[in-house]
Formats: structure tokens, sequence, C-alpha cells
């Protein structure tokens, strides 16, 4: 039997850290926006090993297990330790890993699913767990809480799940345009002497959104976020502007990682894929993703 | 413009109330199931009177404002006081008012979202309003938060959206066989004797349920408490009894409703298709929605 578990990507428009010696209350206040595209994670269960092997490929890579610590400490805490087989756990990215997409949590979550779904468990609690090896290994702060609620989220309350709270903003039919150009640190700009800024422009981009509570005004804040914080500046901050000519609301930086997003009404799309395929910069429109993270036995 | 809003029936398996006076605290533990069936809210909206105008219909016929209590609280806080215009709430539902199918919070929830959405605001605060009507109106404790998990879920915290915490059980591929009988009323059972008896077998069966978390595990219990409670007795037992010869896991009681309801395995369905037919009672076999209770633009 082959299980399938699919987690949205999710990127981040702004945020502010919530550091906590319990890694369910650690998490983060901020927005961000859930695609259709994401992680998907087959789980391959086989029986009549004498030991317990467990097995992460990445693409359909194998990795080593100090490359995929993450995977490994959730499926430690999943698969029983009295199970004798092989857990094989493929896990496929839509977007390239390190660059802001919530990969790290949707690997974490799918891998946690799909092992509570074949060895018993619950929703939240695999969640709970997927969040906590996130956090423990940093991982990202906000990206599971932030796949569960769907849609364009915002997080109002920090923690993991069934801690933390997570708020919804309602919107018209639009696409999100991504412009993925390489990896930022989460662990290096978590640590580094940008945070305080983050904490402060994140706090006001937070208070100023729930007051007046549109995607549109979501991207204006975040925007403002991603300059204030000196995150979004040279090259990539002039490639923002470029695409701006052509949207009603401005461009924004991915929180973490070197590159752009934008909310696309449907009557913009054709000119910003003429826009950003004459810049030459990769990129791809994709839609909201508005359901929850999903589970279940895979009939391919 | 029409704006729809779609919430699932929510059957309840058992259930604890947690009376609070603040009624975002107050809430239910327990477990029930979505289905794919429920309610549907139509808002239309029309400006150029010179009042503030708001309707509320069931199934397409206008009742008065007494007979929609909850629905007009909820839009008397939704629709600005400076709003001039004509304000339409056509609530639609599949089940019968009032036969456990949490119609009540499947009206408070569309209204809410429906009028969020037209009039500005955010999906959980629009929650926490319906969820707040529905226990000061005495419409009921748990539906709302129940109808915001999806699926087949379990009540861990009580408490309103955002306060109380909501887990999922995995299931496999299964319909929902409801046989709707007649109404209770949940006011009467809840200010009733039953009471203690309600919060002593609840209890048992959510710690029993969150010990061995599988849906088949969920209908033994339910039948335990509906059983031991005395809520289920006499010809309905029987109908139970009955309807349980052809089925893998016991059918269990509507909360709060006369009537029954059971999982069914897909195999199962055309066996107990004719089991209830020859009972002539009647009955309906139900998908479990596994979504969210959504809210946009409708384009009929």
């Amino acid at each position: 039997m082959l299980i399938r578990a699919f987690v949205p990507a999710h990127i981040t428009a702004f945020f502010v850290p919530r550091f906590h010696d319990d890694p369910l209350k650690a998490g983060s206040l901020g927005a961000g926006v859930n695609l259709s595209n994401g992680t998907n994670v087959f789980l391959s269960v086989e029986t009549g090993t004498l030991e317990r092997h467990i097995h992460v490929a990445f693409n359909g890579e194998p990795v080593k297990k100090d490359e995929a610590v993450i995977s490994h400490s959730v499926a430690e805490e999943l698969v029983p330790m009295d199970f004798t087989g092989r857990v094989e756990i493929w896990q496929y990215f839509d977007f390239p890993n390190g660059y802001g997409f919530g990969n790290s949590a949707g690997g974490a979550l799918g891998t946690a699913l799909a092992l509570s779904y074949r060895f018993g468990g619950t929703y939240l609690r695999a969640a709970q767990i997927a969040h906590k090896h996130e956090v423990l290994n940093k991982g990202g702060l906000g990206d599971i809480v932030g796949q569960l609620a769907g849609g364009i989220e915002i997080r109002v309350k920090a923690g993991g799940p069934g801690i933390g709270v997570v708020d919804n903003l309602f919107f018209e039919d639009c696409r999100v345009l991504v412009v993925p150009l390489g990896r930022l640190s989460t662990k290096e700009v978590l640590d580094g002497d940008v945070i305080r800024a983050i904490e402060v422009e994140g706090s006001k981009a937070l208070e100023r959104l729930l007051a007046d509570p549109r995607p549109e005004r979501m991207m204006v804040l975040a925007r403002e976020f991603a300059e204030r914080t000196g995150l979004l500046s040279g090259e990539l901050l002039e490639l923002a502007k470029q695409i701006d000519n052509v949207l009603s609301s401005p461009s924004s930086m991915i929180m973490l990682g070197k590159g752009l997003f934008a909310l696309v009404r449907p009557k913009e799309i054709e000119i910003v894929r003429e826009v950003v395929t004459d810049l030459e910069v990769p990129f791809d429109i994709v839609e909201v993703f508005r359901g929850r993270p999903e589970v279940g036995r895979w009939v391919g």
C-alpha cells in the first residue's frame, strides 16, 4: 500500500518570530499564502525485514540521514520502535529547497501525516510532531500552521498546531506569481542583526493588516516590511519594481528566499507573464490552495 | 453580486457540554462527522433604499425575525449600522431543521461568512461571531468548530473558533448513512436530568477515543454513549440493531435529533440501502466532507 500526503507550498509575506523553549509554543506571527503546488510525500512500508529501516529520498534521490534530519526525527517518533520492516519516505518538491516555499515544513508535515495514517495517530498530533522537529532543527517557525490554515493566512497568535491561532483573509479569484531566484538561510537571517527590525516592522504590519484585512493591503504591508527591514534591496528590489508596473498590488519578497511573489488578478495574468518572460527570470503562476493538507491511500 | 457560502451538515457522535459565561469560551468536547450536504447561504445586497433592511429566508420562504434570531443577530453585528440598502439572506438546508444536522450553526456560520465577505472582516472573526450567537441563543455549542474542522473531528479542547482545539481522525473511503426521523430539542436535553450522564459518558468516550483514535472505535463509543445516557432506547434502538446487522461498525444516534447515522464502507452501501429501504424509513447515504466551509462570489 502506497500512501500519499500533499502539503501546499507556503510563502511568508511578513513575520515576527516568537521563540520559546517549548517548541509547541514557539512559532511566528505574520501572514502568508498557500500555493496549489507544494510537497508530495509518498510512503511505502514493507514488512519482512529483520530490522527497522527508515529511508528518505528527495525528488527521487535517496538522501543520507544527516541531510534529512527533520524527516528522520519525525519518522523516529512515528514509526513504532518494535516495527520491523522497511519504511521509505519519498518527498517530491515542486519548488527548489531553501528558496522560501516551506519545503522543509511540507516534508515534515507530509511525512508525519503519512506515517500517522499508516501506523496510527491523529491529524493534529501528526502536525504537532512535524512542527516540533521543524522548530528544534530551525527549519521554520510558522510554515506548518500556515499550511494547515490554507488560503491566504494571518497568524494572529504564535505557536504550533493546537496552540497558535491562524485567521484567513477572504479573496477574490487570483493567482500567485512566483519568481524563485535563490536561497536564503532562515537560520542565518534569524541569528543576524536584522532580527530586531523584523520584530518591529512585522508587528506593525500585522496590526495594520488586522485593521484592514484584505489581500491587497497584505501585499502593500509585505513590501514595506521587506524594504524597511533591508531584506529586499538592490537588484531584487529593481526587479520587483519592474513587475509592479503591470500589477494592481505590489510584488514583494519571499520570506525567506531570494525571490519575489505577487498576487495577480485574472486580467493581469497575460501581461505579467510577458514582463517576467522579457526579464528572463524563472517564474511560475500558480493558484492559491484553499484546502487543507491531505493524506490518503494512493491509487496512482 | 450574489455571494454563496456552504457549510457542511455536522452530526455529533458524542459530546460533553462546557458552559461558560463568555460565549467564546463555551463549547463542547466530543466527536462528530461533517457531511457533503449541508447548508447553502446566498447573500444578495442591494443599495438604493433609504433604510437598512435585513431579511432572512429558509428554503425559499421568508421568515420573521423571531424565527431566525441567530441569523438576525449575526447580521446585526456584521452589516454596518450606517449601511442603507436591502440585505437578503437565503438559507437552504439539505436536511430538516431540528433533526441534529447542525443547520442552526450552518445558517449562522454561512451568514457570517457571506456578510464578512461582502462588508469586510476575516474568516476567524466571522466564525467567532457565528459561534457567539449560536451559544447565546442555545442553538448549539460545538457544531461551528466541528464544521470548521471538516472530516471526522474530535473536539479535544472546548471553546469557540480560535479558542477550542479540534483534531481529525484519519479515515479510509467511507460514506455516511443518515436516518432522520424527527426533532429533539437540544435546549430541553441540555436543561434536563440527563446532563449528568452525558458529562460522565461523554468524557469517558473522549478519553477512550483518544487512546485508539479510529472512526470504527468512534462509532462503538458513540453507541455506548447513546445507550448509557438513555438517549437511545425503544424503537430507535431496535432500528439501530437492525441496521447494525449488515455493517462492520455499529450505527448510533444523531446528537441531538431523533435519528440514526452510521459509517458505511463502499462494499456495504448496497446491502445497507436494501435494509433501510425494507424498513421503510427515510434515509440518505452521503460523503464525508473533507474541506472547510467555503464562501465566494456565486456564478450560478
